[in-house]
């Protein structure tokens, strides 16, 4: 059996064991463990065989600009058609609109099959995806109409534009302006980081773009538009590629700059109202950033343990050497590294059941906690799936030891494509704020308590078939609730809030992880998987405890001067 | 004032508090802190000036194979030419071989300077470096005459050659064969990952090689050879560069595969004795990986930090941008790259002080507990040092965001040249093994006793001024010894020890970077250092309890089986 179809297995066994996925089976009458695990088995027959074989060849031709176009690798484009037709683009969009009206859990079930396959190349269907979301939401019905359905089949592409020169995490600061040109609109200035800002897979390409309409300081003047690089008749808008940024990884992933010169566009929903509008997209981004990270950290693992049984050193000199899989150092390493892995993907398939509750819950209020509790644990799974994927794939560098440093093993484009995870679609510094600014304060801890809520249930029912863990983490998770407390008393001073984020962040990552670690023993999952518990419960409370230190040091640190400087 | 000039200034002020030095310092009297300062200061002009320069293209040119043999960048051969004549390359080499006679702690304050400069081409400088010393100790009278000198004024090269495909870790599986052949040995078999295993920066290079001389198993049948790469006249001996790898990182410095057919080569002291004659070497080259680690850190600190304090973002909308050094995150993460950074720094000034002094004590009991002191030190040098460069570059990039991510700053080559430290020269788990079952168990605790007691009279001493960082310093330390007790208590059952040496290996660095953060805030360092102290030692007894907790954990649990296969 292959990898992939041993990671579909597992994913399926995980939802089947996620509460989430249970009541939404109960919601949605068309849906059942075997159609989950059935379309899991055909993404990863898929990811193997179609994307799979473009990862080596992306990171090492990468793409260029060509004649002011930007060329793809080989097989590219063959691939994206596939990817279409089979429905994989747009798994989560209503059939009306040409997608297949399945719940964002299984999308995000079936995403680390792909990213796992080539990350950079599935960054193209990543902004088809969060476009038909935001086209869906915001867009008048001839443009949706137009646009939707042509995403969906991979006929033609999107992109995301947010960032500019001056304007990164503080969006607020966007120089790009719209004018009213008759009935439509025109778009200039410059846009950067566009992941796919140029291609050459499908003939068209809608570029989705904040741009400033008013005088309003901030991100009040911003509105949302839809630019399209070419008019339906094919002739050419004014959008000029500048530059593919030359980076550390992810090279199959041509990261553009580009120029609107009085580019023709599309209003999108209302003016003044862009940010606002994109939120939702946003969201999906950083669960789908999320999957990014867990489909590397899955490839890294098992090429990790696959070379360690065939890697052989050490043992009785007079003897053949052993697999170094035999080795209990070598051992420890796979099961940490595994154990992070499959925390990580119960925890994704928990946040992405919360947002298919929060939207098909029939009680408002009920439906309500699930979106709260999403966005509580939102930046936890973006910072952490990011964080995990390189960690990991670090993890499995030093398994493999020189060969890991070399070309001639994946695990070091691995670690190359995946530190930009914990950096785009917002930092871990925005994750954190996000956490202790609005999830905490503004939201006035619902979030939390809804966490805590759950997580306590699930240690309660699992009291008598694993009381040491579940008393373990139970103590946990007070002393969660006791830092919590002590955060909110922050509220009248950000100053100390934002010295503190980080080390809250990562707390409630360890309390989280808790939860989710108790639920790999979950006497329904696999037997490995419990063993996978025990490593990583193991000192968790500890490492909880050195965050939490951080996060009471004293606001006064953060102005001590610098050792240069 | 330069980066490379504050950091020299910041190591002369960490040298002069390092007590170890002092008491070199009264045993040689033609030493003093003014002169190690003015040491320091011009390495960082050449280091700036001379080596610096090459570090972009090192990455982007790289090595190639022309004709059979290996050509650098241009400005290679140059560099390290200058290098010889200004006797940068064999500092702590004895005066009658064209050394300086310096300690070892002034090569090892020096060293990180050149290695923050360009790690890749330094490794040819850490070849020369480590061949003089091994030929100082073993070759012959004539051999050390001739080739001494001329590795010390860069006049020739040498390499290092122990890995084989089927030995890297595991030593004693070498295969490489040595036969007598009338006075003197031939040589046949391969060698991998040579470093600069040839080049075209000098017209010799002598290669130091472990080759098998008798049919004993393992290690025991071991001898080394100087095996140069041409004769006195020119002529080529049997020697093939079979290919450089291609790499993650350290373009600049070629990492060979030799192929050795019948060479000519010159027996390096006693027939059999190979591996144990190669040991002081190769624990200098471990001090070395700790320095390049530092060196890498001191740089990424200070390309953060200029970065944020140009960079400008956030603040009240209707204003200009602030710097992001303004913010309490940025400055949170800086100030922690930095508080590692100088630990590590403390730290290998302490260790290198160590290793000096169990040379130069003229009392044979006090100098034998230097040597068991470096020896427990160097695991956790060799092993952090590699661990926090890597780290410190990886936040770098996190406080540099998307252009951290782009070949357009130094932060992503920094990481990619890092990654390799915690692997070459003995990886993170042979250090542990080397920590757990040779320091601790076989040593019985010499190390670990003579650590403890230094620590405890400088936390004493601190008490007065740093009451509470004495305090909790000192309950780690008892923390530390007792977590000591447990993993002795294993010496009986080596496969729960090798499981347990990891963890017990960032145990035993969390006491240590306990006791150099105290030392952090000695009265005589400048200011900001203090500061750095808090920072480091937040939570840090947390971090010690969550390593130790996985020391704890049952050794069965290295059987568990794998999530897949």
């Amino acid at each position: 059996m292959s990898f992939y179809a041993l990671q579909a297995d597992r994913t399926a066994a995980m939802l089947a064991a996620t509460p989430g996925w249970r009541r939404l089976l109960a919601l949605r009458p068309d849906l059942d463990d075997d159609t989950a695990a059935a379309i899991l088995g055909e993404a990863a027959r898929i990811a193997e065989g179609v994307v799979a074989p473009l990862n080596a060849r992306a990171d090492r031709v990468g793409c260029r600009i060509e004649a002011g176009r930007v060329r793809t690798p080989e097989g590219y484009a063959d691939a994206y058609r596939q990817l279409g037709e089979g429905g994989w683009l747009a798994m989560d969009a209503p059939e009306a609109h040409g997608g297949q009206g399945l719940p964002v859990t299984l999308q995000a079930a079936c995403q680390p099959l792909f990213e796992r396959a080539c990350i950079a190349f599935m960054m193209a269907a990543g902004s088809a995806h969060a476009a038909v979301q935001l086209l869906h939401e915001v867009a008048d019905a001839d443009t949706a109409a137009e646009w939707i359905p042509r995403l969906a089949t991979g006929e033609w592409a999107a992109t995301i534009c947010i960032s500019e020169p001056d304007a990164g995490s503080d969006v607020g600061r966007i120089r790009t302006r719209a004018a009213r040109a008759g009935d439509g609109w025109t778009v200039t200035g410059e846009k950067i980081w566009i992941s796919f800002g140029d291609h050459d897979m499908t003939p068209r390409i809608g570029h989705c773009l904040l741009a400033r309409t008013g005088d309003a300081p901030g991100t009040r003047g911003l509105s949302l538009f839809l630019v399209p690089n070419t008019r339906v008749d094919g002739s050419a808008n004014a959008i000029t590629v500048q530059r593919i940024e030359e980076k550390l990884g992810l090279h199959g992933s041509p990261t553009c700059a580009l120029a609107f010169e009085g580019a023709e566009a599309v209003l999108l929903g209302a003016e003044g109202r862009g940010l606002p509008q994109l939120f939702a997209m946003i969201e999906m981004m950083r669960l789908s950033t999320a999957c990014q990270g867990l489909g590397v950290a899955s490839g890294a693992c098992d090429t990790a343990r696959a070379y360690a049984a065939e890697r052989r050193q050490g043992g009785d000199p007079a003897a053949p050497a052993v697999p170094i899989l035999a080795h209990a150092d070598v051992r420890r390493q796979i099961l940490d590294m595994e154990a992070r892995t499959e925390v990580l993907r119960l925890a994704i398939l928990e946040l992405a059941t919360a947002m298919d509750l929060a939207r098909c819950e029939p009680d408002p209020a009920v439906a309500a906690d699930h979106a709260a509790f999403a966005a509580w644990m939102l930046p936890l799974a973006k910072n952490f799936g990011g964080e995990t994927g390189f960690d990991v794939a670090s993890r499995a560098i030093q398994v493999l030891g020189g060969a890991g440093y070399t070309r001639e093993w994946p695990v070091e484009q691995a670690l190359r494509d995946t530190r930009i995870v914990s950096i785009y679609e917002g930092t871990t510094g925005m994750q954190a704020l996000d956490f202790l600014t609005r999830r905490l304060w503004r939201d006035e801890g619902r979030g939390l308590a809804l966490f805590l809520a759950r997580a306590h249930a699930e240690i309660a029912a699992a009291q008598p078939q694993q009381a040491e863990a579940a008393t373990a983490l139970a103590d946990l998770l007070g002393r969660f609730e006791r830092l919590s407390s002590e955060m909110m008393a922050l509220r009248n001073d950000p100053r100390a809030g934002e010295l503190a984020s980080d080390g809250y962040l990562r707390a409630a990552w360890c309390a989280l992880t808790g939860w989710m670690a108790l639920r790999l023993a979950a006497p329904s999952l696999p037997t490995p998987l419990a063993g996978l518990s025990a490593w990583r419960l193991a000192g968790l409370a500890a490492e909880f405890e050195a965050h939490a230190a951080r996060c009471r040091l004293p606001a006064a640190l953060a102005d001590a001067p610098f050792a240069a400087g």
